[in-house]
């Protein structure tokens, strides 16, 4: 190549490349504010090869939860509504469900009697709408589901009730060399299906909660069975465990909405060097749900009390998200 | 952007980007022959966007078993090795081990006796050497051990008894697009302190068997303690499960060396489109170890039943690999 090719080529480059990207114009549907700034600081300091803070981009990992701090999870865990449309559809082959609890009272839409039990009554419903299947079987059931079910309040499908500004924080992150991981309580295998489409997190960073599996041969061909046993429990100290087993390498930041996340974020903060621990905090009872330390789900009590002490970020979703669902975008 | 600009930046980025790179020039360590074509016909075929067998990038997983495969096993598992020295390192602080089995043995360099006992009896080994420490204590371990440790037959260190034509192969796979995975019946927390620089594969692609953890706050800072009590155990139907569970994506290319490797072999294959499946065959006695139907170690019997009836391609190292290890390119 000459050298006036090649000049001409780097002029090129850098005309193509450098596009100068404004603070304003990043994660538009954050409102100026601490929480906003944080975040920016932080992804600047440990993208500045010059800083003291530098950060090699294979080692920029960030996890997030999922229900309650990518997408909503009031007045239940969606993937309990999962649960519940599954064993309506399901009753037909199983007439002995009408009656069987808890099974009854999912088909009388009984879900006082139905919660009064607590979780562990529910368990049932999850191995009856869990298990049983080859896991292509159950990837296609979710997304069948997912195609046409509704949200019971708010009347939207449920991959609608994702959070605006958390789409733009993990494209941000992920423009910055970030990667991204959700690391959930929920299922690894109720995931998969929709989070690559919804979110740009592909199946190989989806850490989640699991069921044992079973390896057949079907007439001469392999699949995967589904087993009603628990293999792993993501959440609380779990959530470190299965980072430390699925990544092994100890995230820079990480983002939850519960006590549930408590050990993920103190995990990441306790690493050496620059690290963001952010809380979303539920706030907005108008545009989404307000609630926290006496919540029946995505409880936020020890966290409230401890993130200002320890540094960690509070995100207040009333005062400082401009949008909550990407939907309202669309209203405007 | 004015036309001329952009017609000489195109011509500028076809000069960098496409020099050609002839047959001859990639996997120099592998001999011409039929397992060479067909590793470079799958991978020519995957990557041929304008041809039927087209795989996106993202989809190009690939998975390796380690020992074996990627590294010698013989005569016992290198982690094995690294459990002994581990018994004699720490038996000052265990004077009871004197007059314990299977200690004593290890003390006594009585590998028959201990080897008599079958693998189960040494369990006791592996929880006294590989539990109770954090995991950035254990990860140090094994990187100090490494660093100076010696294959007591080949009077190498462990790290270069990896096998040459793998090593290019990764880097060959890797440049066209493959995401490479180790699946090992081995440790991962033994695995990832080291596999990154030798293989080029990164923590979070190592997937292999795992010991349960408990997450700890010691004076106020968070650790992950290693527990006496597996959690995992990825050999046989294990690694298509872990498989799932880790990538979520069925590999389209794998490569094993032992019965032990069968169902993930078993599993690539089945699904739609091109697959790749090989079987590295121990036939070298000279330079490396002959074995397979009898082996205590690594045993191949069901996979080379089946492999030619499967399509699967079995690697004669004697016969296909013009160099084993990477020091034999220094002595050329």
């Amino acid at each position: 190549m000459t050298t006036r090719l090649l000049l001409l080529f780097s002029l090129a480059a850098t005309v193509l490349l450098s596009s100068p990207v404004l603070a304003e114009d990043v994660l538009p549907s954050w409102r100026a504010g601490a929480a906003r700034d944080a975040i920016l600081e932080f992804v600047e300091q440990v993208t500045d090869e010059s800083g003291p803070h530098f950060v090699p981009p294979k080692e920029r990992v960030a996890t997030f939860d999922n229900d309650g701090t990518l997408w909503a999870e009031q007045p239940v865990y969606f993937q309990l509504f999962f649960t519940l449309d599954r064993v309506r559809a399901m009753a037909p082959e199983h007439p002995e469900w009408k009656t069987t609890q808890p099974f009854q009272s999912v088909l009388e839409n009984d879900m006082d009697a139905l919660m009064a039990g607590g979780e562990e009554s529910l368990i049932p419903l999850l191995l009856a709408t869990h298990t049983g299947m080859t896991t292509d079987e159950f990837s296609a059931t979710v997304s069948d589901w997912l195609a046409t079910a509704v949200h019971p309040v708010l009347q939207r499908p449920y991959t609608d009730l994702v959070y605006q500004p958390m789409l733009e924080l993990l494209d941000y992150l992920r423009d910055h060399g970030f990667h991204t991981y959700i690391t959930s309580g929920g299922g690894i295998e109720f995931m998969r299906p929709w989070v690559e489409a919804v979110y740009g997190i592909p199946p190989e960073q989806v850490i989640g909660s699991s069921l044992e599996m079973e390896y057949e041969v079907v007439d001469g061909k392999p699949v995967l069975r589904k087993l009603p046993e628990l293999h792993f429990f993501d959440d609380k100290e779990g959530k470190p465990i299965a980072i430390q087993r699925f990544i092994g390498r100890r995230p820079i930041a990480s983002f939850g909405n519960s006590d549930g996340d408590f050990q993920m974020l103190e995990w990441t903060a306790a690493g050496d060097g620059l690290r963001l621990a952010v809380y979303v905090h539920h706030t907005d009872a108008d545009r989404e749900w307000a609630y926290d330390r006496d919540s029946h789900i995505g409880r936020l009590d020890r966290g409230l009390n401890e993130a200002p002490g320890r540094g960690w970020i509070v995100v207040d979703m009333k005062r400082d998200w401009e949008v909550v669902f990407p939907f309202e975008l669309e209203e405007k």
